[in-house]
């Protein structure tokens, strides 16, 4: 189910990418500088707008990098302006991209660390379950819900995107 | 993978049960009623706090019951206080308690259909990566977004809970 997981993570990727063409149209009607929002926070101890959807990004793109050993692009971290921003989206889905199922046969029993962790470490089934999809759905969803609290109009089916219906 | 995943869910209940536990803490302190946060919500247009915690609880449950085929337990939305409603968040953790991992052993293609799909359905592995899991986070992160947004002080170890970490 990895790979699946992956691909709902790319494709929700692609809906913020969305989220963030319709906020840069949103802030010239209004006439306000659309980069404002990498600024906007919902507490003043939360991470900013820019900072939830480069978190978004990189759960996604270590999650996977981790589980598969294929080596992840570098981001600097350094976007000023949503144009940014959505190129950084973008450079995480072509990363997704180019995955296939058989990347992740074994990443179950991977054991992954990172620098916080002191030395400790968790089994991929783990990391993935506990820690990566928790973490990107937690930013994704921050991401939208600081885009709808200053007045962007996206709803439920922007969030989801486009399901697998079939007709009865 | 769907029996972790939902007792990755049952965790995350856990954890909001323990957020609505320091909020009604946080309200003594303020001196403030704790049932207003029942009512507070980021935008005019999106779900109050309640609706949020009951939309979290039902797409956990309903999930499971529609991927096993058990029967639910009905709630009937009208939760007016933080006691309430962390009643109702336990209620779905003692029903996700219920599960064993046979209980989803034909989940991936089972057919599953709701109200609004007017007739349409989606496989259950479908529903449960685009749909059910997406739902469930959002939900959640929303309630605690609400959460931090008017004031309490909890943070990500609060959101993903403890993790399950191996000794060097």
């Amino acid at each position: 189910m990895y790979y699946q997981v992956f691909g709902q993570m790319k494709k929700m990727l692609g809906q913020l990418d969305k989220w963030l063409e319709s906020a840069a149209a949103f802030a010239e009607t209004k006439k306000f500088d659309a980069n404002l929002f990498l600024g906007f926070r919902l507490a003043p101890d939360q991470f900013a707008f820019a900072r939830q959807v480069q978190t978004a990004c990189d759960t996604a793109k270590l999650a996977a990098s981790r589980l598969s050993g294929k080596e992840a692009p570098a981001h600097a971290d350094g976007e000023q302006t949503l144009e940014e921003l959505r190129a950084r989206v973008r450079s995480v889905i072509a990363y997704l991209d180019g995955f296939t199922a058989n990347d992740f046969e074994a990443a179950a029993t991977r054991s992954v660390t990172q620098p916080r962790w002191e030395g400790k470490t968790m089994t991929g089934a783990d990391y993935f379950i506990e820690h990566a999809v928790p973490n990107f759905f937690f930013h994704l969803a921050h991401a939208y819900a600081i885009l709808r609290h200053n007045g962007l109009g996206i709803g439920k089916r922007d969030y989801l995107g486009p399901l697998s219906l079939r007709a009865p």
